[in-house]
């Protein structure tokens, strides 16, 4: 056992959360504060958060723990992507290998459970309603001020944590400190959440167990389902344009726009004008930065170290790995030297969190234009079943990232150098049939024979 | 004419004072507010100062508004690198063709030139001591501190340009809304200012008309003439390592580390120790964002939109480079639609200041390792025998950069093809006898025969 640390984790939000339980049983002493009220008494803001993708390394995390099974209790899962062109036709495209699959839940949701799963927990204390002024990082002092009485206290905790999301106020104290590498940067796009509300009997009017995707080149809406029947939809749209958030201006011109791009889900939306124009345009930033530690004082986790767009369903996902790979390190170092731990973990985590946020852009400009491509879609066949006869040397990219646990830096690495395979593959292929022709199987047989066999980490492994 | 604006510029470096004399020119109203006391009255602190290597984008900033004579009396001609081995074998590179130099010139003696040609005019007041505390972008109020007297006041300009450095107020009230994108790089490497003194008699104890280089693989020191017969000398470091600022914790340490590596330059610095130990280590920080503008009111320009590491000698050149562009937008628009104008302005110059930044740290590497290397100045010979032989097909990219007025964008991206074919030449090249060989010709007419001419850009009419 650790030597027990008073340790504070600012923001209580999903890795937040989810790391109490960790630090919790190691036997420190953990509170956590958050900026906003409990969720859990309060009515939450909509409108702004996207419905998350739980996928394998999100599921490790909570396995750890031992919650994934309450967890489950509120995911659907989702088996493949749906796309839905402009005729309202559907094209299917499994995610990966029979049974596979990423869950859909809502953020609120999930952050609920984790609350009530972790708050019993007697060294565990929430704080709600705390809004960080300042951090020192030299001393470890946290002005908090309760949003509801104005009362300002400083906490000093031996250990600080800071899962205080894309905009992280330890992080911003962080930039004030010497060589302090930091970038955001935003796409030229806006989300704004919309919904599918269930049948009238409670059903689902899309097939429940798939990522329904509207691509239209330039922009796209998705859909997740919710347990409730609801569909979550969000419409990824430009902020400027011909068409773009800008151009829409009214009702009119709302209606119009979704008759003609996304006519067979307009039918499904009857709120959809209320939806537009109450909810907020999200923006989409990457966040990276270097180093996350101060002085093995402090350290940044999750978002507030490396916040990612949406499109790989990561975010989260990459979020709870931190905390897998914090938690093998806190075995090796047993409790003692925190600065060289943090040191080791955020050397570990870097090229992996750069790995996925990049992976996330490029996943963007997949999902808007490829998926509609029929090239594309029998690309992905052909490369399921090159996967199916090297499956020791082959795991297609979307694959590494969201069925395994290998580094993510490792699967892009690997992914782009699967993509320079496929691309002489492709020359050769006009359909699925041409898989079997004899070149095709002679030009994989020279690239795969010498290939190693894809190395087989376990998170265990690879510190 | 255009109409008469109250300008306040923030910063009163080589920027701001520079560019105020462009905007009085035009009939307006301008107040500069630095933070720092007048550099005339007060002595600077030393030590963190790398000369600056004036070239031609800067020359024609400086001429256009009657300022170079004056310049020149201060600037020395550097017309090629002098590199030095450990044994203080010397080696020489020209930069350019016979005549082409750039020039030494010390970063406080050139601002108080530009000071003093600026300070008669009526329009222009100089205000020192004055601390920006706040900055209202909405409203361009400016709260101010004066650093004397502790008293606060707010200003409200029609325009205010940010010529405030590397770590510009401006900016930070920028980096707070909405969709900034914003980025802070540092090099691995610090560095620290040395001296080497004249001779008793005044005289330059090394070749005056040269950059002094001792590259050393991971570091290097270079030295720049001065007027008085003194070279400021700059260690370029890393912070950590065997061989490193951290490595380095006595007199001891220090003059065993010179004399084996530097061994020359030791004998010509009397008062290493006491420089090396009262000198604080410089940072290198490469700093982009986007946009520069705020809502067609406040402009950063210089280092405050685009800092960039000092090894391609173009920051100053790039900043006076930009009031360059900004004079010729400012008569197209006529001193109407400032909005229109900064936007332009910031779309025009953001892919060049990305270029200038990146060929930065790029030059970092070449000056440290390369330029030691033979066959690198075997390559810097043969391409002067190709730029001599076809000129309007091939300029070298160190003097696309440094003597002409292509786009530093265009020069990059020109430098990469040029890149290519080189690698391809040097494969036949051991000597540069070789340059006549039938095949070296043969390649070379076949890359350059069907090239486009490179385009001969004047600055005026790439707007």
């Amino acid at each position: 056992m650790s030597k027990r640390k008073n340790i504070a984790i600012m923001g209580a939000g999903l890795v937040g959360s989810l790391l109490s339980l960790y630090l919790a049983k190691r036997g420190h002493k953990v509170d956590l504060y958050e900026r906003r009220p409990d969720m859990r008494k309060t009515i939450i803001d909509g409108g702004r958060s996207i419905n998350l993708a739980l996928s394998d390394r999100g599921w490790r995390a909570l396995r750890a723990i031992g919650i994934e099974e309450d967890v489950r209790k509120v995911a659907v899962p989702m088996y493949g992507r749906m796309m839905h062109d402009e005729q309202g036709n559907l094209t299917y495209q499994p995610y990966g290998k029979e049974g596979q699959a990423i869950y859909s839940v809502s953020r609120g949701g999930l952050n609920v459970a984790l609350m009530n799963l972790s708050e019993p927990n007697e060294d565990i204390t929430y704080h709600f309603n705390q809004q960080a002024l300042d951090v020192n990082l030299r001393t470890n002092e946290v002005q908090l001020r309760n949003i509801e009485t104005d009362a300002v206290e400083t906490i000093q905790p031996e250990l600080l944590f800071g899962a205080d999301g894309a905009f992280s106020v330890v992080r911003g104290a962080m930039q004030k400190t010497e060589r302090f590498n930091y970038e955001q940067s935003y796409l030229e796009y806006g989300y704004k959440e919309l919904t599918i509300p269930p049948a009238a009997g409670g059903e689902w009017v899309l097939e429940k167990n798939a990522l329904h995707i509207w691509p239209r080149g330039s922009y796209m809406m998705i859909a997740l389902p919710n347990i409730d029947g609801s569909f979550t939809c969000t419409l990824f749209f430009p902020y400027e344009g011909e068409r773009s958030f800008a151009a829409i201006k009214n009702d009119t011109d709302l209606l119009n726009f979704f008759l003609e791009v996304f006519p067979d889900a307009v039918a499904l939306m009857p709120n959809l004008a209320e939806d537009y124009f109450s909810n907020p345009i999200g923006s989409l930033v990457t966040v990276k930065c270097f180093p996350w530690s101060y002085n093995g004082k402090s350290l940044l986790i999750g978002d507030a170290s490396h916040a990612v767009v949406p499109f790989y369903g990561q975010g989260m996902n990459a979020g709870f790995e931190d905390i897998t790979v914090l938690d093998r390190m806190l075995d090796k170092f047993d409790g003692e030297n925190w600065e060289a731990l943090f040191k080791e973990f955020e050397s570990k985590r870097k090229p992996d969190a750069d790995a996925i946020a990049d992976l996330a852009v490029m996943n963007f400009f997949e999902m808007r234009d490829k998926v509609a491509d029929p090239r594309f879609l029998l690309r992905k066949k052909i490369e399921t079943k090159i996967s199916e006869q090297y499956p020791d040397k082959w795991i297609p990219l979307y694959s590494m990232v969201t069925f395994s646990d290998f580094p993510y830096s490792y699967a892009m690495e690997t992914g782009r150098k699967q993509d320079k395979i496929m691309k002489k593959v492709m020359k050769h292929i006009q359909s699925i049939e041409d898989y079997n022709k004899p070149e095709v199987q002679q030009l994989l047989e020279e690239q795969l024979v010498h290939k190693e066999k894809l190395k087989k980490y376990q998170v265990q492994e690879v510190l």
